[in-house]
């Protein structure tokens, strides 16, 4: 099988080392490019950062020169996919530029989250969702898929296995790491020993995305869920993975059974079509009295290429009609690189991207 | 004016160094014993322990000698009144012998807390709760007055202001310090750059003292509030100060400013009488976008003596009819030692403690 | 009396904000304008930053509107005395400028420190190169005196009274926290639960600027010290204070006694003058194994406006000719500010600043 | 090949569980017994811990029966090797009689370290240690080997390549993570965003170790190395890794080119015979001027078995007749359970143990 040529757009932030680790020795995807901002630029990659997502800087990355971050650039390496970890205001200058050139950008920029023919991919819960890549192709040469917001992308693995159980309504309050603001986005001063109970957009981000993600498509376009959620973030000194306390109200009573069995049974098309980034178990049940950790858990799935693409649930409680759980969710891969490159392969399988 | 001679029992956690702490030269009270286990026992308060809730030992402390927790020892020193802050398996013993020899106890232990003739007295909401103490007197010579679990603390103080709004339910996320779990109770590696999101007991002593507390005296009883609870409990690397993230339903809808304006206003019983560790303001409202923080609001509380005291409330956002917010509890000073001298200095008043 | 008014230039960083603490009702200094970047500038003080160093922001200063930090704005402002916190590269811009306009600087940039007739002052060591700023005058209207590097100032406080015991080298390895890379100066990411073996140029600093500190007035000009100093500097995860381990080689055996009297019994001519801000003992050795510790001893220093000028030390051990020992230094306050601001109340006390 | 039968003694501790981590699946030795304490006794080991060393229990252990330390319990379990993590005081009880029935004992427990005819082993060091053996088995049916201190491992991983260059000296300074304390030694309160400059016995054991790891075998005897070391050890809030600031004094000027050759060229019997956890290359040097670093670099060693086995240095700096360095060790890998088994591999290899 021939491997498809890719590029990384913003090399060097976390969730762009995020995306070199996960590609390491892809076997539908081949790093062929590597872009960052103007500073960076010219350097080997192994040269131009602070690896700081665990192990080693893979092999073919280490040597492979960095370019700055640019539509021409991008078209010379003669790559067909590009995974975008730029910030959103880059995003919103450049994505669409790449689009029009017939590329497809799968892309964890906020930036088009919110178009409507763009999906909000999560592959195990609105794999059909797809399908508004067709729409967009219609128009373009190429497409761009996002994935969502990283709290999101937890709680959306928690609440999908649970739309048979019939939910009223959420209510979440986030434990999110230092990891999630970017390398250089926190100032230590500002959190060391120290808890800061607001990320901006965040909540917003989390209510909307999350009926998007949710919704149903029909007839080429994707009707919000309107499930109510209320949202409250905050930052507090943990290195990776987010911590969500959240109540679902239900529409009549279930137990805490229901829902252990709805989340751990939950399975869907990535893991039918056994797509190398996804975990055996999407979502995972712990029994012990005091899990998720994010020491603990934060790099839960199986096989070692799903590790952080599991989520995690734990002490899962009744309260009259509300259910209480804690979820924790890998920011940087199931929030953000390790989502887009599930969204890749399955866009692969299907034969979108050539 | 004569001071009445007190001690601490309990005096070289936390808790213990906080009540020596806040008595430093107090008008009413004189540090006369200080009792522990038999580890500590014999030797001056220096160096029976690493003193860690800021500044220095004070003086009239540090060379005090700290005698066995025992009855014996505790009359020979013929204090008036105790500040405990033993454990609760070691209250159990104690704290009803001590009352029988006609002793006040102050007591942070939860043993007596669902006692029906005891109070869980908060000053500034249930003062008039004091009355139960006579019932205590009338079969003891002596009383025991109880305060709250550091987190019910924090989200009484924010609950009762809100009482005449008109509340149905309350949903509350808790952030607990590092500190909550006394001076060994939690090792290094398991909260070092972790979150826990278990604390035993917290959750339903958070949902279960409340009632209590924003209760009705009837007829030298107290008639439970019966308010809906839902507590989910978290310990996170903060040294000090709980932070709660809180939803409260209304029964009808409010504005962000009749709750801005319940809390800000909130002025009691230890106000009007200038008790010396009252507070001058109880509730704080901040308008920053990312307060309270535990490292910046902690020790918020004016005058001097009162630094610890005043709970921080940040974040005050509505969603239908419901109200979002964060609020800061220092939980050994309000939520533990300060409540419990307040509530002293309360008794010292009305003439109950001679 | 009649006070002196001054400026905090750079008043919005932590040893900004450490002036403006400081200066809180200071019995010779007045605080008449606070200046910063052109960010903060036209705000007041309260709203152009988070305090960060401890308390609440004294209320003289709350709603004093920054202006942003140049030399007509600083001499409008009539007043005669500048402390300056701005970054090295500004205070190379500016304050020749303000001295040469008859201004006496007190500057915690590294900028001036190694010229020829500027003090690198610390009152207890060498109160006497206050003598060179008249070779200042002589040629400016003003005078520029600076402090050490935070590190350095630790480090000389434990040298400078162990001089008459003969030394012959020193090795030092130190643990600084993350205040001293400035508010924003440091990731989160990078720092937290890690340790950074380096700070750059700091320790140049440390060997470099000591000889001078140290070094004799000879003819209004300075001879250095030319004491081996071997620094090894490494950033923790720790709030403030740095910690120092220490090793000094004498030139002949000493005893852990001779030591500890040296450092117990160092006093000098703040302390004789009973400056505002000396410290009573400028050096705490403590007996305990294991301090000092930051957490427990970074405040050291009595009276209350002296907190955080005390060094403390422990752990003294002999080594054959060595002797082993751990110092602590609040790195914001010893280590800039508050020396910063000993240094202006001798000149007041001589009558240099007026 | 046939695989060994090994216990792992004191199991569910960080040393013990870094054991099992170690021998999953190792193609020497097969994991057929763990012992505990009596709390854990009966249970099966995934129930008897929080697993805290990184990744999954291995499917081999995990629902493995964990039975209780003692002689009886261990002879029946027909294990041949038994890999020791129990305390010290424990270690003193059991380890000797476990050597008089004929098993190996590979030890962390520091009780036997300085017995005469105990190696403290450190396989690229001082393989021909293992000689002493011989001389315990004439009087045992059995031996112990031991490993170093965490600390003192790091230390003679560095030093040893450096004897050719003639050493005179060394002054080391340690930055201790809190995983050295085990997993419940450290209390959260006491070193949260602090650092603790005191670990019980640590200082004299890098000093008094050391001199045996370096000394040469003579006629069956080991003769201290003699080589003047001067400790100074610090407890920092890092979770895995203690790093190291050394100063070592050479009998003659080197160069910096030097050492980094020394360092990184060496190579010994581990790496010659490929034992399963042998790193490639047992000492890193770094060229980045900030490394090494505990969350970067804790891990460092290949292949996969032998992660966390490779010491990294860097900052290599002349000074005069010393060389300045950072070092780091993963203290419970290389210097714990790691060696330990790189000990038990090497002694399979020579038909030591079968």
């Amino acid at each position: 099988m021939k491997r498809i040529k890719v590029a990384v757009m913003g090399c060097t932030g976390l969730v762009g080392q995020q995306f070199v680790k996960l590609l390491d020795e892809h076997p539908y995807f081949e790093l062929a490019a590597l872009t960052s901002s103007s500073r960076s630029a010219g350097k080997g990659y192994g040269r131009a950062l602070n690896w700081a997502v665990g192990g080693e800087i893979p092999e073919a990355a280490r040597e492979m020169e960095v370019s700055e971050t640019a539509v021409d650039a991008l078209l010379k390496s003669q790559v067909k996919v590009v995974f975008s970890a730029v910030p959103a205001f880059l995003a919103e200058k450049i994505e669409h530029l790449l689009r029009a050139q017939g590329l497809f950008i799968f892309s964890n920029a906020s930036t088009h989250r919110m178009d409507e023919d763009v999906p909000i991919l999560i592959p195990e819960i609105n794999p059909g969702h797809f399908a508004l890549v067709r729409k967009q192709m219609s128009r373009h040469k190429g497409f761009i898929v996002t994935n969502s917001n990283c709290s999101t992308s937890g709680l959306a693995m928690v609440l999908a296995p649970l739309e048979p159980l019939g939910m009223k309504s959420v209510t979440v309050t986030t434990f999110q790491s230092i990891s999630g603001a970017g390398r250089r986005g926190l100032a230590a001063m500002d959190i060391a020993a120290n808890a800061i109970p607001f990320i901006k957009n965040e909540e917003e981000k989390m209510e909307g995305e999350l009926q998007k993600i949710l919704g149903q498509l029909d007839r080429h376009k994707i009707v919000s869920r309107n499930l109510p959620v209320n949202a409250s973030c905050c930052r507090i000194p943990v290195r990776e993975g987010h911590l969500l306390s959240i109540v679902v109200d239900f529409l009549k009573e279930v137990d805490v059974g229901d829902v252990e069995k709805a989340l751990s049974n939950f399975s869907s098309v990535p893991q039918a079509l056994k797509l190398p980034t996804a975990p055996e178990r999407p979502v995972i049940v712990r029994q012990e009295e005091d899990r998720p950790q994010p020491v603990l858990d934060v790099h839960a799935g199986q096989p070692e290429r799903a590790r952080g693409m599991a989520v995690t649930v734990g002490r899962i409680r009744k309260k009259a009609r509300s259910i209480n759980l804690f979820a924790l969710v890998h920011n940087t891969v199931r929030g953000a690189a390790g989502t887009c490159l599930l969204s890749a392969e399955l866009a692969f399988q299907k034969g979108l991207v050539h």
